[in-house]
């Protein structure tokens, strides 16, 4: 077996509700996984413990741990990556200021890296996903709030001071909805609390539509996926919504085409995997808004790592140095 | 005489207007100038011969040329700089898929890059000016149209088709004023004419101002530059269409920030040189579209090279390889 010269690395993906990791192969394969529920972790000793307890699951499964690459950490966050230090985690209290990677590399003796999840989910499908034949590239995560990652000359561009890729902050009104982060940001209009909102307003007007049976009237059972599912049987009021959704999306795709000009968008997030609903009113929409001579030259990609997206980037993180 | 050691490059603006030129050496001074009717030429030939006229003249007034790093030239439009190949120049008929750099290296016997006009003002302030003591940079040009160019990591980022940069056609709103490049391009809103016909607006509605004294009631005299100077003395009207022109700038830097996160903003072009009227605002507007993790992190800066911000970021081109 020739599995021995192939090199490794761990993959760790921070999230407010579970702690996932992986060990990737080279390939960008996952060869084991491990889960740990972030609120079972007290502090910064708890969640090491976890992380410890996570690597000997890996471990365990596979064996030989010499030929580690490194271990990758993704986390919702700002991130000074060259330091790999934590300035602020923002729904997990208690990360503010941690100097993490000396810390982990310190516990584990093997190579540190950590960035924010959306870069390291940028990496990863720009490295083994969608975006791999990409030297140039936007990835855009869709959830409750819109992250972006930028991929550039093949290298994760972080900005001046490792903030850049927040795409979701971009306006796409001046006179738009207000927020902290400004006015018209992309995210107030297709968040998914958003897109459920625009549902919710248009069914309130009286307007028929599927959703009503799926939900059996509950309002509040109403959710992307499920206006997804109404969309994806010709229903009305969904279409105009994931339209409404699509065409804010090739808003700013369009001014970020004309300030950078990538190669392609990687989509991906909950509601990316509606599929066709969301993605054929996103094409026809961005090339609307952009001049022939970027029309031609841009793609528009579905992320293809899925859920492991998270922990694969972050194994990227240190497999790709 | 020490002059000999320092290396020279001739700069090429080549405009709608005048082919200027200069001879400007590594420290960013324009030691001679030259200036070209450009309807005086006719054809590649043409324009190949006053080039060379042009050269006589430079090397005339300096001497020697065997110290030349090479010749540089910006032109208004496409280009692909790595093949020194112009796909299209808008608004100059005949200028279209021209092989440019082999000819004048053949002809001159020297180093050639060609790129964007502005693309070489961006790295002439980057490098000589405004924005020296940047690695991450955007530049941007306020004129009849709004321009830009990138700097990313200490080089000129041109995306992935030499088209990047393109500020001026990102949209701050969009369901805004429509053209050829999209809904709501920022230059829609802050192109010099479109500056004027606010302010004329403004006037037919029959809101008093200072304007009115300064072109004597005809409104064809109205330019960016007469608002400017009504503003500078305190009239309303004139800062108002100023406070606009600086809040639709704020709302696409806002969304340039978010996106790649620079460390500043060097503005430079005609309505640029009003001065505090209109950086005033823009600072403050652009502070109150950022979080304060943007915020703090970013500055706006008047562009230093004035008229010869053209040539000088020619010259460049050559000079920083």
């Amino acid at each position: 077996m020739k599995e021995g010269k192939i090199r490794h690395a761990v993959g760790v993906d921070f999230g407010g509700t579970f702690i996932k990791m992986a060990l990737v192969n080279e390939k960008g394969e996952v060869r084991s996984r491990a889960k740990i529920p972030t609120k079972e972790t007290v502090g910064l000793d708890g969640w090491m413990d976890a992380v410890a307890k996570g690597v000997e699951q890996l471990r365990g499964l596979n064996g030989r741990t010499e030929e580690l690459a490194g271990m990758g950490v993704g986390v919702p966050g700002f991130v000074d990556c060259e330091r790999g230090f934590i300035y602020d985690l923002a729904n997990l209290p208690g990360w503010t200021g941690v100097h993490l990677a000396p810390l982990i590399e310190k516990r584990f003796n093997v190579h540190v890296r950590i960035d924010n999840d959306v870069n390291a989910m940028a990496l990863g499908e720009c490295t083994f996903g969608a975006g791999r034949a990409y030297q140039h590239a936007v990835f855009v995560t869709l959830g409750t709030g819109v992250g972006g990652g930028l991929l550039i000359n093949n290298k994760l561009y972080r900005g001046a001071y490792s903030m850049a890729g927040e795409i979701g902050h971009m306006s796409i009104n001046m006179d738009g909805i207000q927020s902290p982060q400004g006015r018209g940001g992309l995210e107030q209009y297709v968040g998914n609390r958003r897109i459920v909102e625009r549902a919710v307003k248009l069914l309130d007007q009286g307007n028929p539509s599927l959703i009503r049976d799926l939900v059996k009237g509950d309002w509040s059972a109403i959710t992307p996926e499920v206006i997804g599912q109404a969309a994806n049987q010709g229903d009305k009021l969904a279409l105009d919504v994931y339209d409404f959704v699509a065409d804010c999306l090739a808003s700013a795709f369009a001014s970020v085409t004309y300030l950078i000009q990538p190669q392609a968008f990687i989509v991906g997030g909950g509601v990316a995997q509606s599929g066709s609903i969301l993605f054929d009113p996103l094409r026809k929409h961005l090339q609307e808004r952009l001049s022939p001579f970027f029309a031609d030259r841009i793609e528009v990609k579905t992320a293809e790592l899925g859920n492991d997206a998270g922990v694969i980037g972050a194994a990227t993180l240190v497999m790709m140095e």
